[in-house]
């Protein structure tokens, strides 16, 4: 099958959560269009019209009809913001198999549904997230970086779920170039930038105003943007954090990495009126997934926005592409 | 004079930034709708048509024809671009005499030009910045508290210009209730909000999912919350930094609360496309200022935007509506 026919493969995602719908969803708005993808699931809980297969490469004859589905029974029916447990296992099988179809070459890349981390954990799921789950099926033998894409705008956190004072004490000129390098690599091989330009936040007030506003700025972060301009990579900072997201500055780089979780996620969660997407670099596989929730309070309401899915999905047959391309 | 046709008093700012051009801009903006103002600096500096008039009370009849301006002549010529410290005392009684016009009730409120507090400080000016010289000098015995405001949003933060590290280790439940008080004084008086809803960040990601990411959120935020609920207040946190300033989220609350000041910050500048507005709040008088700085580097090329301070003005002559119409 040539590359571009080639299904991205979603995952089911929390099954009580909004998964299912968004996934009717995103076929409605792309069956016309693409990207063709397959969906993991229950086929007998997803609404709308979908068409049971037995194998990926059969995905795009029917994606005009209906949504292709590899039927994968629960063992208990999905009940709309009500987890249970014993669907656990399910959940994290879907995603096993998703990565191995893009694996072997028979999907184009993998798009989760948003899970609940609570349910996997009883079932035995040791990791924090998604991101480290994937990162241990599918890594590279490289930390994974979080990319966040919306149309304004691209970010990458350097440190993510951790409190924020331990984050900045665990701020080095290391650290921050090494989620730098692999920022810049992610954008060459999966956006095809040949030579990303990369806005560095400063820490503190003003970038610290050459260290009257604390020393990290100028001590952590400053070293950390020289190394990286010596090896050749565009990069620039440390950049005031208040001003470095406002229109204006947006167009002036390729992705800024902000320090600290809130640092990179309130500047895209404030502008992400169409939904943002949550990218993978490092992987050996494309994944990228919806940036909200399984926002179970609302699954079964027909309330869901299908937004992020279908950007996230568009988004990971634009990095396929890239891939294909050979921006490696 | 009714209260309406009073002036606002428009400080000179640096004389080399771009303040005498960004007012010009602003009377030409303004000069058929108001509100109107004056300003107080050096006439022969300032392009377009002035009036030198020689008390406030004349600046509206003259102010559809020219901008009204009490002539205040500088030592030294202003060159756009290039400090001269010789011009400093002749910026501080600009400020000065603004303030002495508000406080006699001679001008609807004071709105400052950006100052470059490095020139300043060699003239024996010994303030952190603008605002806690207004505190000093027109103050009402509380802390003055520095909020931001464009069409979508307001926020207030907890915390200014000092190091992230120190920032974090200074916040307790006393200092966040503090504020928000303030805040919510300040929104009834100035904003005509009768029972304003106050919006409180969490500190740490996903405000600490429980204790889980950090013990700030739950040992500090929550009890100041607790603390303001009980006086009667509306306040609501500690609230995920990062899915607070959404579009979704903005419209459930008055003002939003940061910790930290780029928490504050980062999300109204992202926004503001239109001109975000600085306003004091705690003060004898009305002041606001445009939220930029003095711009040294584009001064006397014609390219400074005139928005923020237009902004300034018409949110100025807002809250003096307010405060005339008895919200105290």
């Amino acid at each position: 099958m040539p590359p571009e026919r080639l299904p991205l493969a979603l995952t089911m995602g929390e099954p009580a959560g909004i998964g299912g719908e968004i996934a009717a969803g995103a076929w409605a708005a792309l069956r016309a269009t693409g990207p063709v993808f397959l969906l993991i699931d229950d086929a007998s809980r997803i609404p709308g019209p979908v068409r049971r297969i037995e194998a990926p490469e059969q995905a795009a004859a029917v994606f005009g009809q209906a949504l292709p589905v590899l039927h994968r029974p629960l063992p208990r029916p999905a009940v709309p913001g009500r987890i249970d447990p014993a669907n656990a296992p399910a959940v994290i099988a879907s995603i096993d198999e998703a990565v191995a179809l893009a694996r072997a070459g028979r999907a184009a890349g993998v798009v989760t549904n948003p899970i609940q981390k609570s349910a996997l954990y009883a079932a035995g799921f040791a990791h924090p997230g998604h991101t480290e789950y994937l990162a241990e099926i599918a890594g590279t033998g490289v930390p994974p970086v979080m990319l966040l894409a919306c149309p304004e705008l691209r970010v990458v956190p350097v440190t993510i779920h951790e409190p924020l004072k331990q984050a900045i004490a665990r701020l080095t000129p290391a650290l921050i170039a090494e989620v730098a390098r692999l920022t810049a690599a992610g954008l060459r091989r999966d956006f095809g930038i040949a030579a990303p330009r990369l806005a560095i936040a400063g820490l503190n007030p003003h970038a610290g105003e050459d260290g009257t506003i604390g020393t990290e700025d100028r001590d952590i972060v400053a070293p950390a943007v020289a190394a990286l301009r010596a090896e050749g990579i565009d990069a620039r900072g440390p950049i005031p954090p208040d001003t470095m997201f406002t229109a204006k500055a947006r167009p002036g780089y390729d992705v800024a990495l902000g320090l600290y979780h809130d640092q990179a996620l309130i500047p895209i969660k404030t502008l992400d009126m169409a939904g943002g997407v949550n990218v993978t670099l490092g992987l050996s596989i494309v994944r990228t997934s919806p940036d909200h929730g399984t926002a179970l309070d609302i699954a079964g309401t027909g309330r869901a926005d299908p937004a992020s899915l279908i950007a996230a999905l568009r988004l990971a047959a634009e990095i396929a592409g890239h891939r294909q391309k050979g921006f490696v």
